[in-house]
């Protein structure tokens, strides 16, 4: 009983549809799991042992109510929720407590799912390291801002959880820890409830161990009943982009997208290499001046005299640096942002889907959470983003490629990496 | 010094620098006219006297720390604040207390703005009349949702209220009490703390009296020191556009965007006839689409069994509506949404800005607050809109025309609209 943690949602739930297996047993194993690794993984602000076995016990006594009916999930936390405190990895709302559930915390119940507690995000979904490392080995560390997210399901203490990204929070984190993390389009999921860093940015999404818990927790975050996947074509067309940041990226994670591809093409599927417009090179620091700007103002509240020192100060640098740009650059970058955006759509209509680095490599010490170099330029764009964990570096640490495609072509793009999934299950030498 | 409420926010903020009033005196002048009107008009859910006296007392014994020194401004309930209860104009949420300022309050509190209180907003922003009357005539409304926030500024209790718009919340409700509103561009001011309906829709915006106030209000939410307007050409280029929902104008709104044409023609204003693509009547259906879908995801937690039966009639069936799209019919929905976003861009290009009508026509009777047909298209773009009081109807009650212009053209259609402001100073006679 003690592999219950290691399931998929996907498995677990059947099995628990099918009462091979009771929501009791599975939470009672993931709260092992926790209990055993918080010391040393830091995944949580809180979890809760009675509500979860409460929850859990509920779930046993009741038909199946929904897709996620009795798995365990945990939320990241900058997402309100009524049980647990929120408190945005920030020393201004140390044990605030939400009235109310976030809009993704009431779908996610209502489908069946047990909340285990709150996973550590950084300050305020930013770059102020928090207290978790990367289960794989503490002394690195798990990304970020979705840090306890990723640690936890890296080290099977839940099967789901959710997350966030404005810049490289989901996709990063997930490639240090090993693990499949799901940046949507732009607002595909109802964002109430999750503090905003920036409307042009923040995308709700989630992380998991396999494509399959993907699309249940699509479906299940859309408020639909069942799982949908559409048809993927016989023969994938990938394109294989470098990106304008190669030359950013550690050897390992040079040698896992390229060895990536050569896999991919053993397998009956085309890998073409191809070169993003040229002009692409500046959105990275577009990204930085929009992502700044807008999470100054969202934070205009926090950063009042009365609250400021309560601050970090990589979290205080970024709103200053922010409080310094005027609208007109901001409306001006908007405007580069638009274009941007419908030129990639264009762009991307000459393959399936594209394959570019997840990340600059391993995961480094636990002083920084990683660059997010190789992320933001999707999140700017607003496309579906999907990691997937390839290979090995030298530091036996994870390293993973990334899957983007043109915007509102996530269910698609799931498809197409549940394809590919398997090719990987034996990761590749990358040292 | 009874007049003092009658003042605009610039004015009263000059006045207030030179030390001509107090801040004290003129929320005193606003407290006498809500005392003294909100047993007609309703347009508060809460109002704090003494707190707010206070507030100006603070203002008056510093000098001003910005643009809204001592200035009265009304917020509508869907906006949190830690100093007022915010209900979202739903039994749900009687009595709640939220524990933060939403982003814009810290903005406006930072310029030195008094917030009196939390203006009536329909329940969740929706189509569910709540208490408030027309101000001009109370057995008419006052539109919705923004009902508070639109009548509070008709009636002189506050100069300025911040509002929202998804559909047509700011400016229809400002047409149909004779005030201006100005629903800016998508994402245009920081959303932390406004509850949400749509991601693809929500605005923060203002009611006013003056378009200098909407300009000064608008560097305030920017967090800027000073303001800004852009210059505006000699000769303005005017797309006058009847829309393909002309038929469902009232012969008084007809009227007034006719001779609202006719009086800017003989002010060396250039007045073409423009039509919209032929396409583009579909996007009043597409909006109701998209709107139904994101805010019943949005409302997961508020539409859960347990506090269902606190929704009222409208919320509950709009809920239903959303609940009942599929995600491929929405996915659908947005493909057409980005393409009539690019479309709408290249055909504004042809003009400075367009006139439209605001609303079918005047306030109706109480029990609704009435359609918006003639806004819900310009949310769905994302582009900004501004309402001009220009006449009075058959029934007494104002008529205004509306002025869109290019997506973040923001600036440029405040200033443009600025010059043909004082053109309606004298009402038009549209019966």
């Amino acid at each position: 009983m003690s592999v219950l943690n290691t399931m998929s949602a996907t498995e677990a739930a059947a099995a628990i549809a099918a009462r091979e297996i009771s929501s009791v047993e599975l939470v009672e194993a993931c709260l092992t799991q926790i209990e055993k690794r918080e010391p040393i993984v830091g995944a949580w602000v809180c979890f809760d042992r009675e509500q979860a076995l409460r929850a859990a016990r509920e779930c046993d006594a009741t038909p199946p109510k929904g897709l996620l009916h009795g798995i365990p999930i945990g939320i990241k936390d900058n997402i309100d929720t009524r049980n647990f405190p929120t408190e945005y990895g920030s020393r201004i709302y140390s044990g605030h407590q939400p009235q109310r559930d976030a809009a993704c915390i009431g779908l996610a119940t209502r489908a069946g799912g047990i909340i285990m507690g709150k996973t550590v995000t950084t300050e305020f979904a930013m770059f102020e390291p928090n207290k978790t490392a990367n289960p794989l080995n503490p002394s690195h560390t798990p990304g970020g801002s979705s840090s306890g997210s990723a640690a936890a399901v890296a080290d099977f203490q839940v099967p789901i959880a959710l997350a966030t990204q404005s810049a490289g929070s989901i996709i990063r984190p997930s490639a240090y820890c090993g693990v499949i993390g799901y940046k949507p389009s732009l607002n595909t999921f109802a964002p109430d409830g999750i503090k905003p860093i920036g409307a042009s940015l923040d995308t709700l999404g989630a992380i998991t161990r396999t494509i399959d818990d993907h699309l249940l927790m699509w479906s299940v975050l859309q408020g639909m009943q069942s799982v949908q996947a559409p048809p993927v074509p016989a023969r994938l067309r990938v394109g294989m982009c470098r990106t304008p940041f190669w030359h950013q990226a550690a050897p390992e994670q040079r040698t896992a997208l390229e060895r990536a591809g050569a896999r991919l093409s053993r397998e009956n599927i085309e890998v073409e290499e191809v070169e993003l417009p040229a002009w692409f090179d500046s959105l990275n620091d577009l990204h930085g001046q929009v992502m700044a700007y807008e999470v100054a103002r969202n934070h205009a509240f926090e950063f009042d005299a009365a609250r400021r020192d309560l601050l970090g100060m990589r979290t205080r640098s970024q709103f200053e640096l922010g409080w310094k740009l005027l609208p007109e650059d901001y409306l001006k970058a908007r405007a580069v942002l638009h274009r941007a955006r419908n030129e990639f759509d264009v762009f991307c209509k000459d393959f399936h889907v594209m394959m570019v680095p997840a990340a600059p490599g391993e995961a480094p010490l636990i002083q920084s959470t990683g660059d997010p170099i190789f992320n933001s330029i999707w999140t700017l764009l607003g496309v579906p983003a999907l990691t997937l964990p390839v290979g090995l570096g030298k530091n036996g640490l994870p390293v993973a490629v990334q899957f983007v495609s043109g915007m509102d072509t996530d269910l698609f793009l799931l498809a197409a990496c549940r394809k590919m999934e398997a090719l990987f299950k034996e990761k590749m030498d990358c040292s």
